[in-house]
C-alpha cells in the first residue's frame, strides 16, 4: 500500500497548538517512543530464542540504526553487544542519550528500573513484564505503585504487560512479538494501537502477507499511563500514518480518545476499531484478559459513532477496509426521517461479470440493511450505445460483455457519477485468478472520487488482491468482510456536535437532588428532579394514609407507595390504578400500606403518591447511567416486556442534542408504532426528543452526581399532545 | 485432505435398493455423468481460449483417459482432434460408446442436439447454453420444450445454463470454468453441487489453495431435469465422496433433496449448504439470477434442519468446516426445556496460548448463542500436577506453559473426555507462523473422538493450515468462520422423524373444506376447519342481523362480520367486542352492517358471527402455507405488533410431531412470557403444541388442498386451561 502523506502546508486542525510548549512536548514524546536515538533493553537475555532475547535480535535483524544497550547484571556481553549492569552504567557508556527503555524484568523489579530511568533521564519506558492489573487485586496495587514511581521519576510508561512497539519506517522493532521473525517489514500508511498484545503479530503478519504496509504498531498493554487515546493523539501528527487501526478490549481514557479521534478526523486520518465484548462471554473475557473494567459494548459503539471512530465487526475488515476511507471524508448525515420502517443504510451498486460471487455480496449487504441499486438509466443507455444490454435486477451484471474494451470503465464512470448510488462494489470472477492485470485494469483506471469503491475477488487470487492493495484500492477476500466494510464506510459520519451546556438552568435540579435524604430518591423526589429538568410529570401529591384530608383531588387517580427501598412497586403490591373516587382512594391507601408492610416489612415508607391517571399511545423508557468506560449515557427503549426480551434499545453518550435524540428515536425498532407503522397515529416525537435531551443533561449536574436515573414509563401521546412521566427513579452519589 | 472411504461392507441404508434395477440405473447414470468412456463436445471451438474451446483443452491438460469427440459442422479438425459434423457422425466414428455430451450451441439449436443424443444413444447431456428459464417467459417456454425433447429421447439433462461438471479422481473436467486452468487438480473427499455456475471455480480455486481435495463438482444450472436432490443421491453412493457441499439459490426438488439428504446422513456423509437469499435483496437476486422461484429463506432453513443438512453463513465456512463433521454423527437432541430464556447453543472449550486471538473466537461464539466453558476441575488438577496453574475465566489460557511438553496434550485429553463440554476450539498464536510443525503437533496427536475439534490460527500461517487440512482437522483462517462452523456443527441433529399420517381422521376437515362455496372461507367456515382438526375454537353462532331470534346466548359476546372478502375485519369496522346483553348485541349488529356496507360495499356478507368472549395469558399466531420451494410449512409467532416488527416467528416444514412443536415454542423469543419469563404464569404450552400439530396436519388433506390458513389470534390460557382460537382464515384451491 502506498502511504498518502498529509500535505504539510495544510492548516493544522488546532492552530493554537502549533509551536507551543505542549506541541513540542508531544513531539519529544513521539520521538522517544518511535525514533529513539538509543534504546536500553533491561533484562535482555543472551539466548536469542527466549522472549527476552528477541528484541535485541529483531533490532539487528531489521537494521535499527540507533544504539542498542542490553542491561543484564549477570553478563558483560549479550548477543555480541557489551552489556551493562544497570541503566546508569548503560547511560554513562552511551555517547547518545537513551531515549527509550524496554523493561523485561520480573514485576517486583520493575518500579526500581523505572526509577533508574528517571535518574538516567530516559523519558520513556515500555514495560513488557506482566503481573500487574491483569493479575488480580495484588497486581492492581503493584500497577498503581509503579505508576506513582513513574510520575515521580518523570518517566512515561507504555504497559505494563505490553508486547512493545514497532516503527516500521525507522526499522525500530522494540517488541518481543514473534511476527518480527519476518524476513522484512513492509513500510506503509497503516498504524495499529492494540490493547491485546499478541494481536500485534496477528495483524502484522496478515497485513504483510497481503502487501499492506505499516507505519507504527503499539501494544499498549494495561495502559497504566499512556493509553489508546494519547497514543492516537501522537499518531495524528505522525506524517507516516495515513489511518489508525484500534484493537480494543475496553475504553479506558474516553475523553482523551474522543479528542484524539476528532483530531484524526479533522486531519483526514480515519480511525477504524475492532472491539471485543459484543457478547457477554466476550465481555467477561476482556475483564479477565487484561485487567479492564468493561463498559457495555453498546455504550462503546455509541461512543465510537459519536467521535467518528469506524467500528468493524470482523478481523479481516480491519485490515482490508482502510483504502475505502483513506483520503475520503464523509459528509454530515441528513437527519433520519422518523418513518415507520428504518431507512436504508445505503444504496450500493454491485457491478460484476460473475453472477454467483456478486450475489453473495448483495445478499450480505441486504442482511446488513443496505440496498442494491439497479443500473441507473444513464448507464443502461451508455451501455446500449456500446452494444451491451443489461438486466434491471439488483445486480449490475455486465456478463462476458464486461470484458470488452471500454465497457467496464464506462460502467464505473457512470456509477461513480450517479447521484442515487452511495458506494460501489466490483466483484471480480475467475479472470482475477489467471489474468490478474486484465481483471483489475478497469478498476485501477477508475477516477478517484469521494464515493467508496470496494472490490471482492471471488476465486483465490492473491496477485489481484496485491495489485489493488498497491494501488490503494480496498480489496476483499470474502464477501462478508466486503459487506462489513461497505456498511462501516456508509455509517461513518463526522463527529457529532456535543452540546457544551445544558438546555436549561440546572440549579433547580441540583436543589432537588441535594434535598433527598439519601442516595436513592423515592418516586416523588425523582419526579421533582425530572420536572426540574423539563420532563413533564403526571400531577401528584403525597398523602400519609387513608385518614388524610383528600379533598381537591381530580379523579381517576393512581396510588403508589413511596419508599426508596421499594423500586419495583407493582411487584410489592404497592400500586393501585384507575381509582374512581374518594372512598375507593381511602380503601386503596389502606390496602397498599397493608400489602407493603407484609411483603417488605423493613422498607421505610415515606408516604403514598396520589397521581393523576394518564394515557398515551405507547410507553417508552428513558434511562441515564454512568458507563465505567465511556461515561454518562442516555438510553431509549420501547416499553413493555417484549421490548425487554428483544433488547430493543438505543444508547448515546451524553450530553445529546435534539438531532441526536431524533436519531435515537429513529433507531429503536419497537417505536415503529409511534412513527406511524401500519397507519397507527404518530406520537409526539418532538416532545420525546426533548425529554431525551433533558435527561441527558443530568451529565452536567454539579454537586453530587447522578449515577443512574430512569423514567419508566414515559407515556407518549399523539403528535402535539406531549409526553408525561408516570414513574421514575434517581440514584445519586452519597 | 485424506479421503475417508465409506466401508463397502457396511449395510446399505436402503437394503431393498441393493441389486435392484433402480440401483443399477442409478449406477449407469452416475457412470455416464462422472466417468464417461467417451464424451462429445457439441459446439467445440477451435480457439482454445474461447469458452467453448476450453473443455477440450482442459480434458487434455488434466489427462482425461477417455475419448474426446469435438462436434463442429464447420471443421474437420478441432484443436488437433478429428471433428464431426454431428453427433451421429461422432458416434459412428467412435469405437467406444459416447456416454456424455457437453452441449455448447445457441439455445435454439439445443433441442435438436438433445434429440440427436437420443438417436445416438448418448444417455446424458450437459447443457452449457443459456437463454432458458433464467431469461424470462420465452426462455421458460424454451426450457420446457427442451425438457420434453429430452424425455422423449430418453436423455437425462444437466442444465441448461450449467458450467459443467468435474470428476477430479478420474481427471474428467467437463466444464468451461476458468478455474480448471489450474496446473493440477487435487483429489480428495469434498464434492460440490452448485446452482450458481461460477461458484464452481470460486470454491475449487479456494479449496485447492488450502490443500483441500475434491471428488466431484457439479454445476446444475437451471435444473430442468437433474436437480440438486438427484445429484446428491448419486453422490451418496460415490465412494470418493466423504462430504457434499451445496451452494444453493433456491430449493427446486424438495422431496428428492430431503430423501437424498437423509440417505447421506445415514451413510455418514455430511451435507453442508451455503444458501443465498438471507436478505430480501439476495432473494430478489436469486430470482433474476438463475430463474428460480425463491421460497422464503426461513422455510429453506427449516427444511435443511429437518433433513440434517447443515447450513453455514459464510463462504469460507463451507470449505473449512467439513473435517469438523466428516466421520462424526450427532446424537439425537434432547427436547429443549420450555424455559423463559433460550438454552445455550453449546458449551465450547477455547484452549489457547494466545489471549487476543482466542478472545475473538470466544466473543463471536457468544454472539451466536454458545457459551465458553471454564476449565473443568479435572483439567485444573492435572495441569497442577504438571506444575501449571491456569485461571478460571472463560478462556482456557495455558499461556507460555502450553508450549512445555505434555501440557497441551493433557489439556486436550481432558477436554475431549469432559462431559460438560460439547466442542473444542484450539487457538494457535505466533508459533503457527514460524514453527508450524511444533505449533500444531499436540493437536495432530489428539485422539479422534466424536467431539468436534476446530482450530483457529491467529497469524498468517499457511503451512499450519495445510498441515491440519492434510490430517483431516478443521482449521480456520478467521475467527468468524471458526465460530460459524462450531455453531453449525453443534446445531446439527439427525433428520427429524416426520409423521406419516395425521393425528386424527381428516374426513371432517375435508368435508368442511368442500362445503365452502369458494376458495376463501369466511371466519365461521374457517373455524369449522380448525375445529375439525382439533383446535379448540370459541363457541359461536351465525345470525343474519339485528332482527334475528337472539335467545339462548351467554354474554358477554363479540360480533364479527362474516365475509370471505373481508379478511381484516377490525379495520373495516366489522368487529365489536365485550357486548354485555341482548340490546347491545342488536345495536352492534346494526352498527357493523352499516359500517361494512359503507367501507366495503361490494363485499358479500354471509352473516354475523356471535362469539363467546374469551381471554388468555397471551395471543399467538399459528399459520400454514405452501412455500413454492419446500412445500407446506407451519408458522408460530407471538401475537401483536411488536412481534411483527421483530419478525419473531419460527417455521417448520409439515407435517410436524409434538416434539417439533415444542421446539418451535422454545424458539420464539416473544413467547418467553408464556414460558415463565420474570415469574409470569406459564401458559398451556402442551395445548399450544397440540394446536400446532393439528394445523400442520393440513398438509395431509385430500381433495382441494389448503393453500394458506391462519389462526390469529389463538389465545393461550394458563397451564392446563388450554388454548382457544378466536379468529382465523383458510384459503383452499379452487
Amino acid at each position: 500500500m502506498t502511504t498518502p502523506r498529509p500535505d504539510p502546508t495544510a492548516p493544522s486542525a488546532d492552530p493554537a497548538a502549533a509551536p507551543s510548549a505542549m506541541a513540542s512536548a508531544k513531539a519529544d514524546l513521539a520521538r522517544a517512543l518511535f525514533a529513539p536515538r538509543a534504546v536500553a533493553l533491561v533484562g535482555a537475555s543472551a539466548d536469542p530464542a527466549k522472549n527476552t532475547g528477541r528484541p535485541q535480535r529483531f533490532l539487528r535483524h531489521h537494521g535499527f540504526r540507533g544504539r542498542v544497550l542490553p542491561v543484564n547484571p549477570g553478563r558483560a556481553e549479550v548477543q555480541g553487544a557489551p552489556a551493562y549492569k544497570d541503566l546508569a552504567a548503560a547511560a554513562a557508556a552511551s555517547e547518545t542519550p537513551i531515549d527509550h527503555a524496554l523493561v523485561m524484568v520480573p514485576a517486583a523489579a520493575v518500579p526500581d528500573v523505572v526509577a533508574q530511568c528517571g535518574a538516567a533521564r530516559v523519558p520513556v519506558a515500555t514495560v513488557y513484564s506482566d503481573g500487574f492489573a491483569e493479575a488480580g487485586a495484588d497486581g492492581r496495587a503493584r500497577q498503581q505503585a509503579l505508576l506513582e514511581v513513574a510520575r515521580a521519576a518523570g518517566v512515561r510508561l507504555i504497559g505494563p504487560n505490553s508486547m512493545g512497539l514497532v516503527n516500521v519506517h525507522a526499522a525500530m522493532p522494540l517488541s518481543v512479538n514473534a511476527a518480527l521473525e519476518a524476513p522484512a517489514l513492509v513500510p506503509g500508511g497503516l498504524s495499529l494501537i492494540t490493547q491485546s498484545g499478541t494481536v500485534l503479530g496477528t495483524l502484522l503478519s496478515r497485513g504483510q502477507a497481503r502487501g499492506m504496509g505499516f507505519a507504527k504498531l503499539v501494544s499498549v498493554g494495561n495502559e497504566a499511563d499512556l493509553a489508546v487515546g494519547e497514543v492516537l493523539d501522537l499518531l495524528v501528527d505522525d506524517p507516516e500514518t495515513a489511518a489508525v487501526l484500534l484493537f480494543m478490549e475496553t475504553v479506558r481514557d474516553a475523553p482523551r480518545l474522543a479528542a484524539a479521534a476528532r483530531r484524526a478526523f479533522a486531519a483526514g486520518k480515519p480511525v477504524i476499531a475492532y472491539k471485543l465484548g459484543r457478547s457477554a462471554a466476550g465481555s467477561a473475557l476482556a475483564v479477565s484478559h487484561s485487567g479492564a473494567i468493561v463498559g457495555a459494548d453498546a455504550a462503546a459503539s455509541a461512543f465510537f459513532r459519536r467521535h467518528a471512530i469506524i467500528r468493524v465487526e470482523m478481523l479481516e475488515t480491519l485490515l482490508e477496509m482502510p483504502p475505502l476511507v483513506i483520503g475520503r471524508k464523509p459528509a454530515p448525515k441528513a437527519a433520519p426521517p422518523l418513518q415507520a420502517t428504518p431507512p436504508s443504510k445505503g444504496r450500493v451498486a454491485v457491478v460484476t461479470t460473475t453472477g454467483g460471487g456478486a450475489a453473495m455480496v448483495v445478499d450480505r449487504l441486504g442482511t446488513l440493511g443496505m440496498e442494491p441499486v439497479p443500473p441507473p438509466a444513464r448507464l443502461v443507455e451508455r451501455l446500449a450505445e456500446l452494444g451491451v444490454r443489461i438486466g434491471h435486477g439488483p445486480l449490475i451484471d455486465l456478463t462476458m460483455a464486461g470484458t470488452r474494451p471500454g465497457v467496464y470503465g464506462a460502467a464505473l464512470d457512470e456509477l461513480l457519477a450517479a447521484p442515487d448510488c452511495d458506494a460501489i462494489v466490483c466483484v471480480v470472477g475467475s479472470s482475477g485468478q489467471f489474468h490478474p492485470e486484465l481483471a483489475v485494469e478497469p478498476i485501477l483506471k477508475a477516477p478517484k472520487t469521494d464515493k467508496p469503491l470496494a472490490v471482492f475477488i471471488a476465486p483465490q487470487a492473491d496477485r489481484s488482491l496485491a495489485l489493488l492493495a498497491e494501488a490503494g484500492i480496498a480489496a476483499f477476500r470474502t464477501p462478508e468482510s466486503c459487506a462489513d466494510a461497505v456498511r462501516a464506510a456508509l455509517a461513518w459520519a463526522p463527529p457529532a456536535e456535543v452540546p457544551d451546556r445544558p438546555r436549561c438552568d440546572l440549579s433547580a435540579v441540583e436543589a432537588a437532588l441535594a434535598a433527598a435524604p439519601g442516595p436513592v430518591l423515592d418516586a416523588e423526589r425523582a419526579a421533582a428532579v425530572f420536572a426540574a429538568l423539563g420532563v413533564p410529570c403526571a400531577a401528584s401529591r403525597v398523602v400519609s394514609g387513608p385518614d388524610d384530608d383528600l379533598s381537591g383531588i381530580a379523579y381517576p387517580v393512581a396510588v403508589k407507595i413511596l419508599s426508596p427501598e421499594v423500586a419495583h412497586r407493582t411487584e410489592t403490591g404497592g400500586v393501585v390504578l384507575n381509582i374512581p373516587d374518594e372512598a375507593a382512594l381511602r380503601d386503596a391507601c389502606r390496602a397498599i400500606l397493608a400489602r407493603v408492610a407484609e411483603k417488605a416489612p423493613s422498607a421505610p415508607v415515606s408516604g403514598i403518591q396520589v397521581q393523576a391517571m394518564e394515557r398515551g399511545l405507547a410507553e417508552v423508557l428513558v434511562g441515564f447511567r454512568r458507563d465505567p468506560g465511556v461515561g454518562p449515557v442516555v438510553v431509549l427503549g420501547a416499553g413493555g416486556i417484549l421490548a425487554e426480551i428483544h433488547r430493543d434499545v438505543n444508547i448515546c453518550t451524553c450530553p445529546i442534542s435534539a438531532a441526536d435524540a431524533r436519531e435515537m428515536i429513529a433507531a429503536v425498532a419497537g417505536l415503529a408504532p409511534l412513527r406511524g407503522y401500519r397507519g397507527l397515529p404518530v406520537g409526539d416525537l418532538e416532545a420525546l426528543a426533548a425529554a431525551l435531551v433533558a435527561v441527558s443533561d443530568l451529565a452536567f449536574v454539579d454537586g453530587p452526581a447522578v449515577r443512574e436515573a430512569e423514567v419508566n414509563p414515559l407515556l407518549v401521546r399523539a403528535a402535539g399532545a406531549g409526553v408525561v412521566a408516570v414513574d421514575g427513579l434517581v440514584v445519586r452519589d452519597e
